[in-house]
């Protein structure tokens, strides 16, 4: 890794702490990725981004910031970067996926709290994220009671701007998430210091489709069997996407999936063609949270989907391009946003219908249910999930983990067992 | 008791289940509250109704429906009991607060779950409670993450009705709220087939101010010094005021009261007057969940007051009754429910000036914050609560628990030395 220790200096960084982050890293990442056969070229992008992880887009936003640009931190698919984007200013996903920070969390957050959380706070208060010294505001939602709760120990030592997102999908709810777009656009007006023109917003409606675009390109390449890329490396696109520049991530996604095009036409995969497909569906894999992507194809079995917020729920349905003013804009996202389907709505069918759709698209073989501990809304979720799948005939299993390696064996026998039924 | 047997057969109950727990209860209540010494003779009424938990009342809503009135089933101080009443249907407190109940919610919930919703599930799953079998309806609301995915799972079993409450408080909110408790009444006329006017939510306005201004005499005499009811008594009057007969409830209540005053007069109390005073802050505390309560008045220091939703949260505030359209009495009454502060609620900065307030009205020594395990929200709260106590230089200790008698004796130890502490 480049030297960036004196911007991490600047950043306000516990040095010596992070060492011990970045110490841990390359061979994790090593572990998980590099020790993969046949990995498309183009996955030499990706690696690049995360062997500079805490550098190279770093440096970037302090350039940006340098100029008088602002970035806005984000924790959740609802918040509608097009916004931001609209206003000159930079949005860059911010959940933590590492157990090294969890620590840092539990010194202000319950320890039943769920490690994305708990990771999240200890990123910021050990400062040893630079993401979380760069953004100027954080946009915190009120998606689950351990977030909603976190926003208020977290904005007495940052700025936090809460959406309420509502908890139903009526009529009248679509209209209420247009109202908090409304309000977030005046937000970010004043945060930045800029009017949000529909000429800009169009722009950057597009700017994100575009990157939306190429991520629904690379996951129906997944469609295909044998599959041309790994769950373990579509699940690092995604994760990247979350905070790399838009354009930039767009181009280099394009032409990943033009090699990857290549590999489905000349009948080339990562996995042999029978080896049972598996979808995993429920709370998001923040990076580096590889942990279940790893054990599952190691042990021979490829993951084709993910019906998560680091999978198809971050770039499915579109946002309606046609609108030219403001107001019918805001009405397009919300009505976009409001068609993902969390776990934090009541009631949630759309996510049964999407898991039982995507099964059907990605020719799945067998579902992993799995949520990190102490995510009610997931864990409670997961009984209606069960038994839609049961009910259809589809196999399936429920996991509940957390960031640390300790369950990892167990969780490793559980899957192979899984995969032994699937194989009968 | 009674015999009963016909009336839980007839509801579709499990009788020899249910004679388990008809079995515990009295022992447990003797221990709790008829071995205290002194206890003001107008307790006679909520003992027998304890007596007869499971008969009396239910009697008169079998009744009630056998009329052809309706039971609506409720689990929280948002829903307006109001409309409920001014429909001519009856509106009960469903909260279940025994570990009996919790194995039979397990079944469909993740453990991780906090016991008052694995108990209020479990009470229905299992048919061992006449107040689940006899509701016609359940109105849930959107409070947790926890009870908001519960209701999805219990309305395989039973219709259920969920309120979607705001999350955060501006004034947007409280019109959110409003149209929400339009809706709601929509729905109640639905179920009961009964018109609402204006003269009838008028009258039950008044009828529920009285339930709340009786509970709001009986706080008031705990003010006093020496008390002259226990904190056990005043949580169990508390507690059968969520299904008790309104009317009934105020008049025995406002009996208490007169002898409450008697003993005021005459310098009486339950406790000696050097006694520390405590008050319990957190999660509600459902019928028969008297742990704590018991643990720290037979460690020798009253419950004064307790900051919960079976405390101060369920009376204080009043209904404005100067409205005669419909459109204002439910202005008033979405303001009115507003003004509660939940932990559910971002920011909830509301509920610390609570707590510091009452801290002087009832000049309190020490608070024990306590949540239910798993309830992420008041756990995650409590770290800013305590803060803001310690600020204030008000002894506070927190405690998590459930329903489980396993932790008794180390809750035991640490209220011991937090009181020792508060003596020295």
């Amino acid at each position: 890794m480049a030297d960036y220790r004196n911007m991490w200096d600047d950043l306000g960084m516990d040095l010596e702490k992070h060492d011990l982050l970045c110490e841990a890293l390359p061979d994790a990442f090593h572990e998980v990725y590099i020790s993969q056969q046949d990995r498309p070229e183009g996955m030499d992008y990706y690696d690049f981004v995360v062997a500079e992880i805490h550098g190279v887009r770093p440096a970037e936003l302090v350039e940006h910031r340098k100029k008088g640009g602002k970035v806005f931190g984000t924790f959740c698919v609802y918040v509608p970067d097009e916004i931001i984007f609209a206003a000159g200013a930079i949005a860059t996903g911010l959940c933590g996926g590492s157990q090294f920070w969890v620590p840092g969390g539990e010194k202000v957050l319950p320890a039943n709290t769920c490690p994305l959380i708990k990771a999240s706070v200890g990123a910021r208060l050990d400062k040893t994220c630079p993401f979380f010294r760069l953004a100027d505001i954080y946009i915190g939602e009120t998606t689950c009671d351990g977030k909603k709760k976190a926003w208020e120990i977290l904005s007495e030592d940052v700025p936090v701007y809460v959406m309420d997102l509502p908890q139903m999908k009526r009529e009248k709810d679509i209209a209420a998430w247009t109202e908090e777009i409304k309000l977030f656009l005046n937000k970010v007006e004043e945060v930045t210091g800029t009017k949000v023109t529909p000429e800009a917003l169009a722009e950057n409606i597009k700017l994100i489709a575009r990157k939306r675009k190429a991520l629904e390109r690379l996951y129906n390449t997944r469609k295909n069997s044998p599959v041309p890329i790994s769950g373990r490396d579509a699940l690092l696109i995604t994760q990247i996407a979350f905070y790399d520049d838009p354009e930039r991530f767009s181009s280099k996604t394009n032409e990943l999936c033009d090699e990857l095009d290549k590999r489905i036409a000349e009948g080339n995969g990562v996995f042999p063609a029978d080896a049972p497909r598996i979808m995993i569906t429920g709370t998001p894999m923040a990076i580096p949270n590889w942990k279940l992507h790893h054990i599952v194809e190691t042990c021979g079995a490829p993951v084709v989907v993910e019906e998560t917020c680091t999978g198809v729920r971050y770039f499915e349905n579109s946002v309606d391009e046609t609108g030219t003013t403001l107001d019918e804009q805001i009405q397009a996202l919300a009505k976009r946003y409001m068609k993902v389907n969390c776990a934090c709505f009541t009631p949630n069918e759309g996510r049964v219908d999407d898991i039982l759709r995507l099964v059907k698209e990605y020719k799945v073989d067998g579902v992993i249910d799995c949520n990190l501990q102490f995510c009610g809304l997931y864990s409670t979720e997961s009984y209606l999930v069960q038994q839609a799948l049961k009910k259809a005939g589809i196999p399936v299993m429920h996991l509940e983990t957390d960031y640390s390696e300790q369950d990892s064996e167990q969780i490793r026998t559980r899957v192979q067992a899984f995969l032994e039924m699937l194989g009968d």
